[in-house]
């Protein structure tokens, strides 16, 4: 029955997809946290991973509301962005541009995740369901706020650096 | 002479990085136009194909500005957000919520550019190359406009009729 397949299943395919992807980001954060070579950035991730795990009960309520098992599927995407990450900490490790390094792929991290609670929101939102839509809209916007705290940690600190 | 690498071979790393994923946008974005049901999307997709095809040629420029050659570097970012996509068509292939899955796709796509682009052009600029700096603006905006054009097609009409 191809056909069945609504808005509904999207909606939770990807909702799982999020869900793996943060679970998978509270790993990264501790260690992108423990390479950072500025207190700032390093204190920027340590508080970024308590908000991650917040995002993460987010996600856990919205799967207790739609009355369905929390569970993640994995996210091709977010393995892909983290592993890149990985890459410039070995490649940039003890040198000048490694925190600019950090910076770029976090906030790569943060992009996807704003593609995809922008998503899920405008989904919430055409599914009448103002309850779930609002939990979205809170992490994301948390998202957009962590990505504007690391633009301005590279302008003003990190890239000067790596110059 | 780890200690030797800074702000230039980031920058050049990263270069390489959006070159090969811009490539391979060039290649999912047909498949994306054929899969698609709403006519307003397809012929969103193919505007974005034409748009693709020159940001390459504006990175080939960059390239050649800074006298190195145009060389991807394998994206692994790239290659996980396009498998998710293609997951996406097989898995909602004929069914009403197939275009509003591409479209999500397409903006988890749009997403890992801006981010990729707005480090560039913040990097291009500390390092005094203006002209490399407008010329990654230039293709940051129209990524920028491609995801907004996404949101209205996806609000307006696909994923009233996934629903």
């Amino acid at each position: 029955m191809a056909d069945a397949k609504t808005l509904d299943d999207l909606f939770l395919d990807t909702l799982k997809d999020i869900y793996f992807a943060e679970k998978q980001i509270v790993k990264a954060l501790p260690k992108m946290a423990k390479a950072a070579q500025s207190p700032q950035l390093r204190a920027g991730f340590e508080k970024h991973l308590g908000e991650t795990e917040g995002h993460v009960e987010r996600l856990e309520q919205i799967f207790d509301i739609l009355d369905v098992p929390a569970r993640g599927k994995t996210c091709e995407a977010i393995l892909g962005i983290l592993e890149e990450g990985k890459s410039i900490m070995e490649d940039f490790k003890d040198t000048p541009a490694l925190d600019a390094g950090l910076v770029s792929a976090a906030q790569a991290v943060e992009h996807y995740e704003i593609a995809r609670y922008g998503t899920l929101k405008a989904w919430a939102k055409q599914m009448g369901r103002v309850d779930v839509m609002k939990l979205l809209e809170a992490t994301e916007n948390e998202e957009i706020a962590t990505d504007q705290a690391l633009s301005q940690v590279a302008t003003t600190e990190v890239n000067k650096k790596a110059a």
